[in-house]
């Protein structure tokens, strides 16, 4: 994986542009990571220094040709972002969305951006970008009806049949732990947690609550502090309930995208997400199977380069 | 209204002294506020401050008598307070809150203060510390079965029968839309929102919608933002859907405190939540009745202090 390797063998590099983080790779003929960086400058940091100067600069730090293609998903392409991609709409084969790339404008490279998803129903209104990526990477070549739980600051729940997007739901549960945690009156309740995994009895306590009684969730989000005050809870149990209630509680309602409690759920996280995430719906009866959500975007973007360069890249896989 | 007249007319002073606000009145023979002052100096500040420098510099203003007694409801009864004055343990007769007040030490002055009242059930733990008093007020002498709401920044709900709390729940509504509203994404959405009421459509639609479907609570939240990314809602629109979705839970969650959706509510509110929650519950198909909050703790504080002192108080109200 050093530059000299990844220099002669790439193929194409993909990127992954959130709003707060970026990472991109260099990709070999077989489809394989060469080389990969992660920053901070995600969209609001590019806005500012500019898009092409952080791609360039990362490019030639792993030793990138000027004229290596360049795959791109998530804010980038955003109105606020480099070049706007727009959305693709609802219900969506996952396969259609490299044909509504943009192409960003370049005197070397061929960069290309991917577009989000759009769900424009009058009443359920929803938006997803750098989402639809892992989808095609995970689950974009299967068969079959499946509900992808893809859990984050805001979590998008999405039901799946033979690779088209029916409809999906954003639930702002990690933001609103953030929130809360850093900015209401339960910040004085979970000051100093310490660690805690899923299978913390007051986290597995707070998803089987939530989900029993979703109505009740600003009542639960007060036992937080209420526990705490007449049952001398601590932090840490305090943290994990409030973990526990969110989760729960995006459980509840994502249950009600489905009649059919035997859909599968894939699981497409990574870090200690993936783990809170499998215990919370182990917890709800829902059997999920996890995709790594690094895999999937670098698969997904995978597939999109194959369906855009088929000549430079799937001629070159089969030498 | 002028000091002359209250400073030869008050039997008591009775004082709500809030987290962040203070409230203080002179009362006459016959229950009727002679004078009232107003300021922010709330328990947090006063705990700096001190207590009793607040409460005599605004006592003297108003002319009170230097024995003038003083009843007290609120968190000046908090363990960070003034003087610790506890909690009465729920099922509670209202009229017991009384027995339970503690005295402060003082060299000229009959202080008292208020507990407040607890839930300690390892379920639904909860606490009300100031609420009490305007239960007391509104509800405490009344024969049957209500359901009081008392919506704020934490709303509490509280089944009463013929004067007895039998149990109440905290909702972190009011906090949540507020601490939202600032600190998420949402805070875009919702900028430069102009005024609405309970009669504004979104606001209307946003209770029905989380009545309807409480477990999908934080994917309607996020509505507010892609319903004006999607649908070009403005941001009066956003603001009044935020506070309907956050109302709509709550009053879903208060109406599994009943089985019968006939149990009357008590509304005890005032200023523009007393028509948001007016409005919001004619939408849920619940009856209310409406009493000013203000009212409600003046008249709780004032049946204390029939009860404290029935010889300054009740003898001269009787003159």
């Amino acid at each position: 994986m050093t530059t000299t390797v990844s220099h002669a063998a790439a193929r194409y590099a993909a990127a992954d542009w959130g709003t707060s983080s970026f990472r991109i790779w260099l990709i070999g003929e077989t489809g394989e990571a060469l080389s990969e960086r992660r920053s901070a400058e995600g969209m609001t940091t590019a806005a500012k220094t500019g898009f092409s100067p952080v791609l360039e600069q990362h490019l030639e730090a792993m030793g990138a040709a000027d004229t290596l293609p360049v795959v791109i998903c998530g804010m980038a392409g955003a109105r606020q972002g480099w070049v706007e991609a727009g959305y693709l709409d609802t219900p969506a084969a996952l396969s259609d969305i490299v044909r509504h790339a943009v192409v960003v404008p370049d005197d070397r490279r061929d960069i290309r951006i991917l577009p989000g998803l759009a769900q424009r129903d009058a009443a359920s209104p929803d938006v997803m970008r750098g989402e639809e990526t892992q989808l095609l990477g995970s689950v974009g070549a299967l068969s079959g009806t499946r509900l992808v739980c893809m859990p984050g600051t805001h979590s998008k729940w999405v039901r799946v049949a033979d690779g088209k997007v029916e409809r999906f739901s954003t639930f702002m549960s990690g933001e609103l732990f953030d929130v809360v945690s850093r900015h209401s009156i339960l910040s004085h309740a979970v000051a100093d947690a310490g660690a805690f995994d899923g299978t913390h009895p007051a986290f597995v306590a707070a998803v089987a609550e939530a989900m029993a009684n979703p109505a009740m969730a600003t009542n639960l989000l007060f036992t937080v502090r209420s526990g705490q005050l007449l049952h001398g809870h601590g932090a840490t149990e305090a943290k994990a309930r409030l973990s526990g209630l969110m989760i729960g509680l995006e459980i509840a309602g994502a249950a009600t995208m489905t009649a059919d409690a035997q859909t599968p759920v894939s699981l497409v996280a990574s870090g200690p997400l993936a783990g809170l995430y499998t215990q919370a719906l182990t917890a709800a009866g829902l059997q999920s199977q996890l995709v790594d959500a690094d895999e999937a975007v670098r698969d997904g973007l995978a597939a999109a380069a194959r369906a855009l360069w088929p000549a430079s890249v799937q001629t070159l896989s089969a030498v």
